[in-house]
């Protein structure tokens, strides 16, 4: 065989990613409800439909790129300069690479317990010295981040806010102060996937010319284009020029780049898409509670719901959802694990998670009769 | 500033990619033939358009990580396992992973001195020490690559054949000769992006359980969806298995696989594609010709034209072309820089290539009058 690089060799050889597809493909049929992936089944923006389908045609030219168009709009939006943002193939993608920039072998990181994994994904795959931290009464506890980061010399420090897979958010000056709490040199990778779905005080003041943070957008979430893979950061102009060493320069494509800006400009959709899964947080934590189950406070489009026991229970109610057609997922790591992860969908799909879950409890002894509505 | 690690801090600044949408916006206005990325501007199968703007209203859903259904559709035409399969990010995005599996620190690596760039550009971008070989008489050079390879022991050999930026070929038994001419160990990466578009003979049989050789084939080139971002690789099951360690799970989103699958199927706009660039070679040979230089043989849907003397000239042709608004791109090495390429196009593609060559070799004072048609 071909020699992989050590730390290749080293790395775990199963996959980390298992996708709905292969599940119904195991079950031999589809899900019912996809409630799993934080996907938007609001669905995209009609314009940006139309905008993909248009470059559909023209799909045989490579995309720009410097992907000069979709930055300036971005940077506009966010009063910034184009040169504070990189665009790249999702927020998965940009972490990829952002750990590339900095982390060799043994290079100190760190992160929560049970936080989005893709991140530790890739901080292993280029070797670094992941230190983990526990949440805090579920919330990524930012002052236990930041100690670890000083007494470990951190060069990358991960957080989400608002958090997945719990949901829960800290006030944007909470992590504007942060910052300074962070030793030199040390980047706080700072994911805001939910962004357009949180209260506007969750997120801190953009100040692109602070070189201590490095903030992550997506197409994925609110606005409905997790198919499609594209991502955003924004970041001090030195940082984002940095990227242009390791990435894929022609890695967004051109009908990528174009779903992207025409889903930036429709403002009305996403205010729409934000209605929507605010009402469908607060009917899942109505279903929850019909069920004597507890749902956690959300700014994301899930909402994590306390199964009020340990972590072989949830999965027990996980399974049994999976085994009824509802497609939902749960946290990895205690004692976040005594919850599911249940995406907002619409009336139809939360429909179907009532009624699952009522069934579920019952075969498992537990809950109380669903009411909610 | 946050560090980056020492790999990184030692990688070129400067952006090895311009595309042609910079060069519009600085020139301030459209190219009138786009001619210089190889692109297909005979265009993607209709059912591929109508496959990606159908997926563009499934867009809030991720794409399947496994790509289940692409990957089958690929192995069947090619008579291979899904297993022998990787779809990834286009052959750029395939190929920095690979480089990512087998290159470390100084890892020796052998290409040809004016091959496909971005090839070199993984390769330092993960600290590999590059050993580049000459070409000969305009095709790679077999023979040589192998021999280097031996004497300092490759891990990875990259060939393109046919050859990106001559257009030349090998037959395909030559290549599956030089398989045995490597050392123990060292994986030949045989580049077919242009495969679909050689003659047949120009391409070895597919043995998926040969462990020495991994082929990247694209959808970008005669599919007609560069745009898309969707390429893949046929190898031993096992190196394809490896690629699930670093690989962007997500990477190859919904719209990107169904645009793939729909033009896989749609076997007469291939032929029809590979008909018309047929002519379209013929046809650029015509020109140059007619202007007094010569065509080289091309096995791809681009033409490398000799311009008769040095590269200070042919850059002198290849920058009165961009001022006339033909995109064209060149070689970047000699002696393979006395070229000007051009890809093939439409007749009024053509037809603006042909009076613009005209007219700078008059303002150089060099070639005849145009007279092919």
């Amino acid at each position: 065989m071909p020699r992989l690089t050590p730390l290749v060799a080293g790395l775990p050889a199963t996959v980390p990613f298992v996708g709905p597809e292969a599940q119904e493909r195991a079950a031999g049929r589809p899900f019912a409800a996809r409630l799993g992936a934080n996907e938007s089944v609001f669905g995209p923006s009609p314009h940006a439909v139309d905008a993909m389908a248009a470059a559909a045609r023209d799909a045989w030219m490579y995309g720009d790129p410097e992907m000069h168009d979709l930055r300036v709009a971005i940077a506009d939006h966010h009063g910034v300069a184009p040169g504070n943002v990189l665009v790249g193939e999702g927020i998965d993608g940009i972490l990829g690479n952002l750990v590339r920039l900095l982390v060799g072998h043994g290079t100190p990181v760190v992160t929560s317990a049970g936080a989005y994994p893709t991140f530790g994904y890739h901080v292993a795959g280029f070797g670094g010295a992941i230190h983990a931290v526990p949440y805090r009464d579920d919330h990524e506890d930012v002052d236990a981040l930041a100690a670890v980061a000083r007494e470990v010399g951190a060069a990358l420090v991960y957080l989400a806010n608002p958090d997945n897979p719990m949901g829960s958010w800290h006030p944007g000056p909470r992590i504007a102060a942060m910052l300074d709490d962070l030793p030199d040199g040390s980047l706080l990778c700072l994911d805001e996937a939910y962004a357009d779905l949180a209260p506007a005080d969750a997120l801190p003041p953009i100040d692109a010319s602070d070189p201590r943070v490095i903030r992550m957008r997506t197409f994925s979430k609110a606005h409905g284009l997790a198919g499609l893979r594209v991502g955003y950061a924004l970041g001090h102009a030195d940082l984002i020029a940095a990227f242009d060493r390791v990435r894929n320069h022609f890695g967004v494509g051109r009908v990528a780049q174009a779903g992207a800006l025409a889903a930036l400009r429709d403002r009305d959709w996403l205010g729409r898409v934000v209605a929507q899964v605010s009402d469908a947080r607060d009917r899942i934590a109505a279903i929850a509670a019909g069920h004597g189950l507890r749902a956690l406070p959300s700014a994301t489009n899930f909402v994590a719901i306390d199964c009020g026991r340990d972590g072989a229970f949830a999965r027990a109610v996980l399974n049994g959802l999976l085994g009824r057609g509802v497609f939902v997922r749960m946290p990895g790591v205690a004692p976040l694990d005594r919850s599911i992860r249940v995406s907002c969908g619409r009336a139809a799909d939360l429909d179907a998670l009532d009624a699952a879950l009522g069934a579920v409890l019952r075969d498992l002894g537990s809950g109380v009769a669903g009411v909610a509505r």
